[in-house]
This record gives C-alpha cells, structure tokens and sequence, in this order.
C-alpha cells in the first residue's frame, strides 16, 4: 500500500476529503456512500478508453447499479444542451435521489457532472474523481460548477460541494504534455498568490515537474490543494479572497473565448494571463519587472505559450474580458500582485491595460 | 396604511420575511437592497399585462436599471427551454452577480425564476412576488424551484431561498375562479395534515374563501404560510419531514403528467389527489371513511374536480406515480393521514393503490 495523503476541505456547504494516493482508483468503491440506491458514472469517450473498464469493475464491488454516461470530449461541449444529456440518461434510466455522481474526467467533466449534481431532483450526492492535473490542482477543490455560454464562460452553474475528492497520480503517466503543462500553469500560481518560497521550488523543479517525477507531482498536488482548499474554507461563495484565485484569469479567459473555446487548453491560457497579470502589477503596483521575466521565464519552463493572440484589437479584448462574470456593472477588477507570493482585486486605468495587451499579444 | 402581517422563514440556506398585506405591491422598491445594480423582472405576458406597469413605475423608485424578461405562460413552457431564455436575456444584458430578479407571476414564474436565480453565475439574489392564491400560499415559501422535464415534473431544480416574499392579497381580485379553487386544495391540504381545526374552519368557511371574502383570505394565506414556514424552517432540503407537504401530491402529478402539463391546474390536481390520498389512508391507516367524505364534500366545495382521469388505465398511473422523484429506486412512497391533522410517510401495496384508483377515476 502507498500512503495516502488526505487534505480536509471545510466550507458552510460540506465537509470531505481530498484523498491524494498513487493507484488511488482501486479503492473508489470507499468512496461510494452504504446508502446510495445507484451510481451515475460521467466521464467522456477519451477517459472511457484510457480507465473504464477498470474504474467500472472497482465500482462494481459496491453491488449497486451503475449507469455509465458518456459525453462528447472538451470545453466545446461544456454547455446547456450537454447538460442535457446528463439528465436524459439518469431520469431515462429511473436514477432516484440517492443516487451518486461519480465524476470521472478532466475539468470539464468535473464541472458538468458537479453542476448535474446540484440540479438532478434539486441535489445528488457526487465523488470527484480527475484525471488531469489540472482538475487535481484545481478544479475538483471548491465546489465550483458550471456550464458556458454562447455569451461567456461558466455563466450557468452553482457552488456545490463533492463528497469525496479522489485522486490517483498514475492516470498523469498517460496525460498529455500540453495537459501537464496547462495543469502546471495553476500549480505556480498558486506560489504567485500565496507562497513566494513555493514558486522558488517550482522554478527549481519545473524540468522534473515536466517529467512527472511521481515525488515531485505529489508535493506540488498535495500542496495546491491545500492552498485551495485553505481559500475556500475561508470564502466557499466567492464574495472576496477566492477571486485571488482568478489570478491570470481574466486574461486568460478572453484568450480562450477570443480563439473560440477549445482551441487552447484553459491552463495554457491562464499561463498566458499570469506574465499578462503580472506586467499590469508592474505598472500599476510596482511588482519589480525583473519578477515579470521570472514569471514568463517559468511560464515557459512549463512549456505554456507566453504571447496570447492579438485577435481583433484591444476593443475585442476589452469587450471579452468585461463579459468575465467577475465585472460588476462594466468596470473590470483584475487580481494583481504587489510582489510574488501576494495578491489584492484592483481595477486598472484601461490605457495601461491596453499597453500590457499590446505588449502580450501578436 | 394597511397592517402588514410578518412571517419569518428560518432556514439553513437563509432567512427571510413574507410580507402579507392589500397593496403591498406599491412597496416593493423596500425588498430590492441598495447594493444590487439592477433588477430583471421576469414576468408572463397575462400578468405583465395586468401590473407591469404599475411593478415597473415602483421598482423605477430604486434608481436601477430594470430588465424586463418575459415568458411565455403556464406550466407547459416550465421547461429548461423556456429557463435559457432567462439566460440569453440576463447576458444579452450585462446583468452581473448584483443584479436581483424579482419573480412577478404563479408557481411557474416563481419556480423559474427563482432557479434562474439559483445559477446565474451561480447564484444572485431573487424576490418572490406571488400573484396567484396557489403561489402565495404554496410554491412562494421554502425555496424550492424547478422546470419540467419531459420525464417527469420538477425534476431539474435547487433548494433556494428568496431574499423576500412580498404577498399583495389585492391581486386576487383578478385572478380567475379555477385558479382560485386550485389555491384553496392547498390551503385545506395544510389543515389535513397540521391541524383539524384549520381545517374544519375551512369547511365552514368555503363559500366565503371562495367568494374572496378579504378577512377570510388574509386569515387562510397568512396560517398557510405560518404552517409551511415551520415545516421548511424543520427540514429545508426535504430529507423527511418536509415530505408531509406532498399530501395529495403524488397521486396530483399523475393526473397532471398523465392529462398533459398545463391540461389541469397543479392546484386542481392536487385537490383530486387529496381525495385519493385519504381514499388509501383508510384502506391502509383506518382513515374513517366518513372523513374521507369530509375531505371530498370540501374539495367539491371549493371547486376542484373529486374524480381524477382513468389515462391508460392502473398500470400507466402506477407507471407515473413510480416516474415521482420522491420515490426510492422503484418503491412508491406516499403520504398518508392516521386522521385528520396528521401526516406520515409510507409505502403502500399495489393492490390498495389500484383499488384507490380505480375509485377515484373515470
């Protein structure tokens, strides 16, 4: 047996962990409640292939039934009509309200399963089980789920906490580089917001961190979840703290919807939005430039793009980064950092922010 | 000035006033807080043309920018259709995470909206303002909402709760007859199940309801919200006692699911399923059938129908009575009275159910 490390997440909306362990998958059934009538099992063709047949015989030991459900691959499809399916299939298939969610996927999987959860029969029960470093680092902590749409990303959706958080660092062997860099994008942010001595041990251990070295990739999981997890103990509905976390974010998410979802990876574009982030403290803060280079210098040890696309001007990026739902009534609030290892919300004068635009994109 | 009467709602996702009284509509700029940055008012057609105007000059007192968003009317158009349609309009305006909505309508506006509420960037605050005697004493109180799904009614939704629920009893002036009697099944349904004296002061007291004698209506809707308030305030995300609530409601959503939404008011439906609710009480729980006639002489009173529809006979009822979301992986659970004034939840055998049906239906 490997040991397993355990991170506690507490927030007004549930109590669970976040179990990180190498063959982790093996011992999902655990994480299935005596209670539970049925388990709905979401994931998508690509993770279906690679651990289905295995996770679907681990759940099996329950004796419960399992109804598989099975969506098209990627954030494109992170939308209403998806959604839908979810729902066709567990009330086609009589699922009542006992039944259990087990997420098995990436971020986009995690989100939709999780949102489905919050709204199937007004609540299920659900297990996040991610596949991608990024979900590991990220996305399965906190209870944030949504869908997009057509006129802005994670529009729709509900803070909704898992019940248990289950996480297997083998399924990373089988990840791709761009994934593992996209992931890695979040896990030095989290140095950027909170730990100055973190991001020093990234910068140290990016190359191994691209490598996957099984030590390396626990430490940083294990420390990224618990740097979430301690934000959102403090502040489950996103009313203040838990927008640092959006560090890079506002940028990144114009990136991804100027080049049409799905075209980059999330992470990529928040790698991206972190060197943007980072040039607009320096101009508004005085977060000193050498600390810039650090950052794009980090970005792209990661191996995440550190230009983002020009698109239609300074206008069509305004306009995208206004339509973040984390704008109140027209005016952006951007996280930005007086120095590595801290941030703060501050609204930018928009003729600085258009100068860290020109000077990021091509 | 008229007296307004207070009930206060305790729950664990909020507390909240319910504020009963003749005009209160031209007070309800009070319910919007000086924090929001706009206001979508969404609302039916039938009801934008009666008070529209009159809600849209008041709510103007606040200095907001207001959004009207209108849907179509009735329980068909209860669907997750309809509910992105209240999206595409709030983000087709730029309303942000401040903005309120405030549910101007019946159950379907306020289930709507208030789901609405629930995930638009997950989660803004709502108002409810109940403009039938079915939503003020019913749906309007407890948190929750919903939409339809071609499976089964209410079936995608979330429990929560309002920041305020402004009753103005004058509205009922215009409200039609049936719409009336399908709001008075609920009112006796609170006294079958709480209280035998609220509810033989209902059957003394039917022709003047009916008639919408003010006193007698100030006195039902205010007991009515009091009754449900400590029931949700008990048990908000309905794990037991909450249950109770779903007198009549079972063998209701077969009638209405088997004659097509919208056919039958929900209120009307569940007169008649009071009806059989009682019918299967004294075959199972020694009811006494003069009591059973007692429940039937007073939903005959009030207006609503005493017999339900055949459909396609005992078996596709069973089938739709299994399709309710409150049973557990095939075993139909319903509320059942030992005598009037007390509910219990209990699994029934079929032959008795059949029985019950084919007594109740033509």
């Amino acid at each position: 047996m490997h040991t397993v490390e355990t991170v506690q997440v507490q927030t007004p909306g549930g109590h669970y962990p976040i179990h990180i362990a190498p063959g982790r998958l093996a011992t999902l059934a655990q994480a299935i409640p005596a209670d539970a009538t049925s388990i709905a099992l979401i994931t998508n063709p690509v993770v279906h292939a690679l651990m289905g047949d295995e996770v679907t015989q681990v759940l099996a030991q329950t004796g419960k039934r399992i109804v598989p459900v099975i969506l098209p691959d990627g954030e494109a499809h992170k939308t209403w009509e998806t959604l839908n399916q979810i729902f066709d299939a567990m009330l086609g298939a009589q699922l009542d309200r006992r039944t259990v969610i087990v997420a098995l996927g990436g971020g986009v999987i995690g989100d939709m399963a999780g949102f489905a959860a919050a709204v199937y029969m007004r609540g299920v029960r659900f297990v996040q089980v991610p596949t991608t470093l990024l979900s590991q680092v990220d996305s399965s902590v906190g209870g944030k789920t949504a869908v997009n749409h057509p006129l802005g990303k994670n529009m729709i959706g509900a803070f909704y906490q898992p019940i248990a958080v289950e996480i297997d660092t083998d399924v990373l062997k089988t990840l791709p580089d761009r994934e593992m860099s996209a992931g890695l994008a979040e896990v030095i942010k989290y140095g950027l917001i909170l730990d100055a001595p973190f991001f020093e041990w990234c910068e140290k251990n990016a190359v191994g961190l691209r490598e996957r070295e099984p030590e390396l990739l626990a430490i940083a999981i294990r420390r990224s979840c618990e740097f979430k997890a301690w934000v959102v103990s403090q502040d489950e509905r996103e009313s203040g703290l838990r927008e640092i976390l959006n560090l890079g974010h506002t940028f990144g998410h114009a990136i991804e919807a100027g080049s049409g979802y799905g075209a980059l990876l999330h992470g990529e574009a928040v790698g991206t939005g972190l060197i943007m982030a980072a040039d607009l403290s320096a101009e508004l803060l005085g977060f000193p430039s050498a600390d810039v280079e650090r950052v794009r210098k980090l970005v792209e040890a990661i191996g995440c793009p550190t230009v983002g696309p020009r698109l239609g001007g300074v206008d069509q990026w305004m306009s995208l980064m206004r339509g973040d739902k984390k704008t109140r009534a027209g005016e952006i609030t951007f996280v930005l950092m007086p120095k590595i290892g801290e941030a703060i919300r501050r609204g930018a004068p928009a003729e600085l922010v258009e100068r860290v635009i020109l000077r990021n994109t091509v």
